[in-house]
């Protein structure tokens, strides 16, 4: 009996209109180091990561203005969203020696252009939330 | 001494070229039921939902080759995240009854508009890995 081996090629996405392949396999850490969606972007499109850069969207907040607009976020979890934002390069963070002493929180270059990017999307979601809310009613209770 | 009472309204964000406004700020959890990132962005924009509408964008995968395509995806977590795209409406399962029984996912409408979004943030994050890996390395040692 003869068997096929099975080859190992690096699996590579092609888009239409666009010339550059886009990899989407990896089969080793490093590998996963050089891919844009686990590397980068899995760090960003958080739901608290989106929201956050939304919401400085129009101009840098200080943390307690950033949290009291968002409002359903834990002090912990946004302190911890915005350093990791920070060291990705999306936003900067400013200490006003005062007193009193304000921190302000303001997207760089990268994270206006991010922005750009994720609203799209999020007005998107904003016109099938429905459609989505009765996929998952489909989904749970299906008709017949 | 006067305290200025702190009135609670919902907190808009207004994007220029677009009429609508965009919620991002909720003080409720009936309030974060409507919310486009919280209820739908949230459930599909992680590393393996991008990853997986992204594999399936060019046609229909059995489970092998989608796992395959991918290579880092543990079964268990590629069976979760195919169960939750196939309830929120991205994608249909079909199984053919063989044999041998084959499972195959293919995405909706819903799925494809999905992954038109999110090709443009994705190519933007190939062309700014670089960026965001110098960011890192200035925040952790930060020169001079």
């Amino acid at each position: 009996m003869i068997r096929r081996s099975r080859v190992c090629i690096p699996v590579l996405v092609q888009f239409r209109n666009r010339f550059d392949m886009l990899p989407i396999g990896v089969h080793s850490d490093a590998e996963a180091l050089l891919c844009p969606i686990r590397t980068v972007l899995s760090k960003v499109t958080g739901k608290w990561q989106i929201i956050i850069v939304l919401a400085l969207a129009e101009g840098p907040l200080r943390f307690s203005a950033l949290k009291r607009t968002i409002g359903d976020v834990p002090q912990r979890v946004l302190t911890e969203n915005l350093r990791n934002l920070q060291r990705d390069g999306y936003l900067t963070r400013t200490v006003s020696p005062g007193p009193p002493v304000a921190v302000s929180y303001e997207l760089t270059a990268l994270g206006q252009e991010l922005v750009t990017l994720l609203k799209p999307i999020v007005f998107w979601a904003k016109d099938n939330i429905e459609t989505v809310k009765a996929a998952r009613r489909d989904y749970e209770c299906p008709a017949g």
